[in-house]
């Protein structure tokens, strides 16, 4: 593994339901294009307001993929 | 949009279930007396253990609503 | 509780669940080894994607305990 | 000057015209409830585009004002 | 407990004699009008210089007060 | 608009105008490839210096644009 | 000393008295167990307020010292 | 160019009219002692405020010059 | 050089030799997709230990290509 | 005051007393050479511990000054 | 891997070498009491200087090691 | 020591052949105006590329020296 050159891409997933929801609902739409997805970090928790009420989450994250030789 | 004025106000709300519980914990009690409330941003999850279990968690977060005219 | 000394160490717990779950295997963990845990704070949290997927995520916390007299 | 409590507050001003513009949108509209403003940070600056153009500026400043005694 | 929001507010206090006495004197003025104050961070330490000393300390400090139901 | 992924992408614009000008450049030459830009941050504001004057300024944003299904 | 290692740990001291004391005690409580401790940064420094006043101060500090060989 | 060394320095410059102004007033001034600036960062955008507007702008501002052989 | 627009992209490279050659070791890579890399920045470093020893450097870097017209 | 350009310089002072002698000394010190010091920030608080108390606090501080026309 | 509890410990190692080489002194020394070291990340890289020199470089790492069941 | 004041400058050393070497460069540039430079931290690791390598490192560092009496 020592060999390999990873890039990362920044993402933002929303979802209703909550952070974790957010996160795979990200990577599912990413996974359409990149491939070689290894890890990602969170980087900011947000979200939206809707009469008191959280309306949906937005969870930006980092994602490392393997850049094929 | 763009004439808009927002304050930000910081809350910590708390939960025994988790961080979303949390956060709509302290968006409930806050649209008590803040009204037009748009967005968040969570800033920080701590929490507190109990016999070696999360007894509760504690989110700040910052948020956003529109100042009338 | 003036007058007390707190340890801070730092953990990261593992899940295929989500946060809530990491947070609490790492507490499990932990309590064999540590007593007198009384809050944690989140540090940072990542995962570990397979297949376009959350294979598990990793939730790093920083958590106080009472050093006893 | 040395025995002044200061509070601070933090605002989100708009404006199509500029970082300057939105600032002081934020401070004329502040100026209507809060009384004694001395100075500001900037803390973030964002904007919307629309078309490939920066339809507004977002600035986010934190005020200072004095509490009275 | 575990069912409480708070809120955070920040403040200036001001103080010729150093850190702990600025955070006092910031604390007894926010006390007039708020009420369940439980908890406050340092945020920063600034200061104005007379004729080469220390004229008086400025500590910016995030206080947390209980949302009463 | 809670299922939407948005990708974010960095850049640099130029200008020996300013910072809204810097910006504008930035956005105006990424629009050539990138669509559905949505919002920016500014993350870091630099420049040239030419004869003790600023020859141009250089302004690091985020650009989050829709990824379209 | 170039060929020294050093661990660090991070501890949290409390007193009702100030900054200085709270470092202090953390020190002295932790040298029951620490030997060559050689230094320490402030990290964090919070507190507890009971009645409008300071009840005690908690700063958090982070302290290095050799690893014996 | 590989083999220069550059000095930092850190200037507040000052102006009623805005961000750019106070950066060009900055370089202006220290171009009275300095030689071979060649580059700066914003580090920090604050202002005074006078009767609810904007009463001058106080730019924090490195700068990078070439250290002559 | 002013009115260039520069893209930033984020690599992570890998070597057991250090952090020079994990640095060109993810530019070599780059290099056969991204024309024009101008400048890096090193974002983070961290490596895999295996029986006590580094096996391999991983150094993140944010590297800046110019976007040609 | 909106004209004045102002330029920092940060330096390091010592005490066995505490935070706030140890940024007298060091304001004591600076005064031989620079004149018109204005203000200061804290940036940060460390040490020397010397069989389990605190030898001396050494807090580092950024000083303004005006620059004279 | 996705059950494990890790424990991040921070050291500082030193060398008159060089970063590379202060890391593995660090890792080496540690390697006597702690089993399982699993990935480091460089938190700080500084040194003393001696005659206009670099006499030793101190490089801050955590170190992440798997607790055993 | 302890009653020592210092001072902090920052310099930016540069050279084509990596981090060690550009630190010194730096440090040697600077002994020929600054007595009595005590240690040094890094602040910064960047760099220029040249056809897809590394032309030169750029290493910004922070010095502290003693103030003499």
């Amino acid at each position: 593994m020592s060999d390999h050159t990873y890039k990362l891409t920044e993402l933002v997933g929303s979802s209703p339901d909550g952070v974790e929801s957010a996160v795979n609902n990200a990577l599912a739409r990413a996974s359409k294009s990149i491939r070689n997805m290894r890890w990602f970090e969170v980087k900011e928790v947000r979200g939206h307001i809707d009469e008191g009420q959280v309306a949906h989450w937005q969870v930006t994250i980092k994602v490392g993929f393997t850049l094929e030789d």
